[in-house]
């Protein structure tokens, strides 16, 4: 009989777990080829607006395989619900069973994103970073800054959001958690003080330009995961020094590298894959001046590492 | 917090639900294009070799939408577990959220793919039904036939099985519940004495071919659901009188037409739509002389029916 088990008991559990490490992991085998990963489901609703990703796949001569679901209807902000939910479900791959359903609840997508946040700043931040600038003050907002924590040796931040009600409201909780915090309703005041951005909002029109980039910057955009998302002009995508997917295939049809993509402004061969730059350190940022930028579209190798871990971390302390 | 559901609640729940009249729903509004169901979701595995399907979607102005997911590890007869495992996830088309998970190990899959075998029988198996065939003696060549009770006055079967073993049992199984059962191991004894044939097997060839079918036959293929399976002649594609999908995107690229398809032996507009003949008498089986085929590759709109009564069920007896 599968393994119930609920957000709490999973949220004890990952404060143990080494989950960057466990991403990364992750990445190293998808650039290697050494996952099965199909293309993403999506279920898209229109009243209201919704969408919902179904993420699935194996690493080859592994014991388990996982599918995600993770939904995002951000109007449920008017209801007073969370925008997202979720669950994680672990099978065998010797008997196609169901082993356990993780009820996380959209947590554990917020945290492999975070991750892999992490792992790309490990990489391609600045070494010295001034200031972290994020777009969108919502959880993934917080959690990739949270994570950031033991890679950038950076506690300042500026937060654009939709409105002063929410920006306050992150400020309270990071704050809490140790950070200096500047609020902004204008994009410009992140552009123009941050050297590592982050953008984590679901967009449809981009934050800034390219002329507004200041040399040296990183700029981490893991909001856009489906057709029609936008956070940063596609020119920034063509002109960056480097530009890092997560996975190639998705990022060229979904995501910000998407954007350029179509219109021709950037060719496969030009886009680096995240498991490609952990294993080989010349494709990394080389130095204070580039410019680089990582499109986050989340990859199901991503679930399959904290699905397992996170279900290991559950059964040993049982 | 959704709520869980296990195999014997929804098996007593079950008992109580017209199912053949629910799924025809299903296929009216699939085919009324009533509903919004993506490409199937599908992980293919090696070592052992297994398939997990993904089916997922919405009836639109729906309360709910639903994620169904079913796997198929034959090689498990020699560990002597169950050769699929299956859970159905039930959500909030309004919020996103989950609702509900109802973990039938697959059960649903099987009643729901036996129901529309029933639907399919009501409108093109010929009127006087001397013998059923049944090629393949597992849990759906027995729920096929049990699914044809309300529609189909013949309780004589004849089963081709793998071996004795499984033969025995079929027989065991089925004459409890009433039926004479003859068993075979010889295809032709099925073709050449029945006029309701059904395959429900996982196999790669043909089990008969066009000259051995005779007139007033109908054949109803459900084993075929991936690239590669083929239960029957692709030349009975070719020829039938009738040839019907459960969905003609779906038995184009995967399932028993497909295989004609490819070949360029059929054309979309020869295929009619099983929701089709359920709203146009004209469209169904017109003499005792025709030979009919129904391909079933089973359709997301199935598992949202069946997941939305045995969920408003399970509910109503608590």
């Amino acid at each position: 009989m599968a393994k119930i088990y609920h957000l709490d008991q999973i949220k004890a559990v990952l404060a143990k777990i080494d989950v960057i490490s466990a991403i990364e992991e992750g990445f190293v085998f998808y650039s290697q080829d050494k996952t099965v990963i199909p293309p993403v489901g999506e279920i898209i609703f229109e009243n209201p607006p919704g969408e919902t990703h179904i993420k699935y796949g194996y690493i080859k001569d592994d014991g388990y395989y996982v599918i995600k679901i993770a939904t995002g209807f951000y109007q449920n902000i008017e209801l007073d619900l969370p925008t997202s939910d979720g669950l994680m479900l672990l099978f065998s791959q010797k008997t196609g069973g169901l082993i356990s359903i993780l009820l996380d609840e959209g947590h554990l997508t917020n945290v492999r994103t975070a991750a892999a946040g992490a792992v790309v700043a490990k990489y391609l931040a600045p070494k010295k970073v001034n200031r972290i600038g994020v777009f969108g003050a919502g959880i993934q907002g917080q959690l990739q800054v949270q994570y950031l924590k033991s890679i950038v040796d950076c506690q300042d931040i500026v937060v654009w959001g939709l409105n002063q009600k929410e920006l306050d409201h992150y400020q309270n909780i990071m704050e809490a958690d140790g950070y200096q915090v500047k609020t902004t309703l204008q994009a410009s005041d992140i552009v123009s003080t941050c050297n590592l951005i982050i953008t984590a909002t679901p967009s449809k029109t981009p934050f800034f330009t390219l002329d507004q980039v200041k040399p040296g910057t990183h700029i981490t955009a893991m909001g856009a995961d489906t057709l029609g998302k936008n956070e940063i002009d596609p020119m920034i995508i063509k002109s960056a020094d480097i530009v890092v997917a997560d996975s190639i295939s998705q990022c060229t049809e979904r995501g910000e590298i998407s954007n350029a993509f179509q219109r021709q402004l950037i060719s496969k061969d030009e886009i680096v894959e995240l498991g490609s730059i952990i294993i080989d350190p010349s494709l990394r940022r080389q130095s204070d001046d580039q410019i680089t930028v990582a499109d986050l579209t989340g990859v199901a190798v991503q679930d399959i590492q904290i699905t397992k871990k996170v279900y290991e971390g559950l059964i040993e302390t049982e």
